[in-house]
């Protein structure tokens, strides 16, 4: 279908901000704001049966994407996914063991698995963008939709790991060992994220969101050759604008302030950061070329309303002056499972009503 | 006993590094060189029966500690003992469950908990000042010994989860919603670090680490005011010479260098850093202020010994010239338990080798 056909939006601050344009109040949206904070989600994760159960139906993806959008005035909606669901329809057999991390059924790790990997059919994914579309038309307007993707690099932890991990040994082994094997499975996970992040856009994303969550493990050097270059090479590809509207492309590299510059460079609109990264010398450092996504730490939440509220203020502060230039309000990472959802009313509630008046004086 | 009947040092290195004095080559040690990668190290372990049980008897605890030195040419050695020391004579019991981290049978969440908190009495300690004067004597002068606590936050971080942790929430939710009650653990924690550190020092330590290894979970203006201001308040108590002898001391903040500058004025000699940082950009922001320990990724070790070589090489090339600027070679975290000991051997060759080809051209 055309996105033509889709509800014009009402609230606009989200990609405003994402332009570096002039908008009313500072936009805030969370990362993993659908999630397991919130009692309504876990009571449709139990319907489901399974996290993947829950992801691959288009009801229930639709259902969670905006169970946070009745709870709090958010200027963003996020697909209700996973970031693996490209591995997975590589073949690498994603699960969700319950209370524990994904696994994948199949490794990548030697020669013979690396030359098996191709830029997956589509068809494969297409309960996540029927799922887009579903959203986006259940959205009927109210706020922009994002889509995502992991980068190259944070899919490559995982096939190779076959799951999470606290030291990234298996990865990093491959990668100075046989450095031709990771990038072979970079170039193809570089592909297969550009084409999945273009068929979002097709089917109904207004922006997308590359999660390079474990950029910030690489060395110096290593970052740069097997990270960057890949996300890179991701937002080469990645439509700027979709049926005459402008798409915002957004990368967060968690740990990545040091290299804030590079990856300010990386064909991005807008850079997330972590909670370790000062606003205002980001701002500082790169300038206008992109707008700034973050940064609160989301262990803030389990502080008292006040302290809550005056975070708040301190992110905003410190991005500065003018308010409006291009600042999108997040967490620094995706918000934790035991916060208290009343939590992120104060916050919310804060970011909408000090942005505003910070543009009153 | 006094320090000045001690065996005269052959090798100062290490020592003249970290006060940036030309040295042959660049000295080379690392972060838990005496530890489960090593057969010696496992036997000796399980003759103690427990880690604590290693800790606490000298003759292990001396044992274990020399044993990298007998495989390898390593520039220093570094007292066997563990961070938790310190909080363990201030009543909390530590303990280590068999193929787990640290756990605390009291925890420190309330205000009860944090106004019993002090200074402990340091003959709870003289385990630690027994060991440090066995190991010194037993080197007999080969190598420097570094004595070492963690830091105040990071020390805080374990009394407040009880244990490890993969997201701070404890910790973090009460610096957040009680301030006040951090500022007094951490200044409790700061006395205490610096007692320990100078009574390592009388009983022979030559240069002291503090390991601030769980500061760069902070958000930017946190760091500044629960970790480092409290490492500084630690250097500040640490003496600088003991019996006409300068004493190093290094502060090693992992997932710090965003906050480099402000890590370079606190009053350390050395400054430990992980991979993520750039040493030649290191250098060239802070000048000739401090000296640089580090910083080669630990996953480097699992390559074959030719990009083991390499890697080496381009840690010393990216601290660049004059090379004997006050470069300890470091790793930029401890060393893995799976490392194979023949990795060791090719890295300390080659640090020395390249270094010193480095000097001569």
């Amino acid at each position: 279908m055309s996105s033509s056909s889709f509800a014009p939006l009402l609230n606009d601050n989200f990609l405003r901000a994402c332009l570096r344009q002039p908008t009313e109040h500072t936009p805030i949206w969370l990362m993993r704001q659908a999630g397991r904070y919130l009692p309504e989600y876990r009571a449709t994760r139990e319907k489901a049966g399974s996290f993947m159960g829950l992801a691959t139906n288009t009801d229930y993806a639709t259902e969670v994407t905006l169970q946070p959008l009745e709870r709090y005035p958010l200027d963003a909606a996020i697909l209700f996914s996973d970031i693996l669901t490209v591995p997975d329809a590589m073949g690498l057999g994603l699960s969700f063991a319950m209370g524990e991390g994904p696994k994948f059924a199949r490794v990548v790790r030697d020669e013979a698995a690396v030359n098996a990997l191709a830029v997956p059919d589509m068809e494969k994914l297409r309960y996540v963008f029927d799922a887009v579309t579903s959203i986006r038309r259940a959205l009927n307007g109210r706020v922009p939709l994002i889509g995502f993707s992991g980068s190259p690099w944070t899919l490559a932890c995982y096939m190779v790991e076959g799951g999470g991990s606290d030291d990234y040994r298996q990865v990093k082994s491959l990668m100075y060992a046989r450095p031709d094997l990771m990038h072979r499975i970079l170039s193809v996970n570089a592909d297969a994220v550009a084409l999945y992040l273009n068929t979002q856009i097709e089917a109904g994303a207004q922006a997308v969101m590359v999660f390079d969550s474990w950029g910030g493990v690489l060395a110096d050097g290593p970052f740069q050759e097997f990270s960057l270059a890949y996300s890179r090479r991701v937002l080469a590809q990645v439509k700027t604008e979709h049926e005459g509207q402008g798409i915002p492309r957004i990368l967060f590299t968690k740990g990545g302030g040091l290299w804030l510059g590079a990856i300010a460079d990386s064909g991005a609109d807008v850079i997330g950061l972590d909670w370790t990264m000062n606003l205002g010398r980001a701002r500082a450092q790169i300038g206008d070329r992109v707008a700034l996504q973050g940064n609160l730490d989301p262990n803030v939440l389990f502080a008292p309303e006040a302290a809550i509220r005056s975070e708040a203020r301190r992110v905003l502060d410190a991005f500065g002056r003018p308010p409006g230039g291009g600042h999108v309000f997040n967490l620094g990472h995706g918000i934790s499972q035991f916060t208290p959802p009343d939590a992120v009313k104060a916050l919310v509630d804060e970011v909408h009503a000090y942005s505003r008046r910070l543009r009153e004086v």
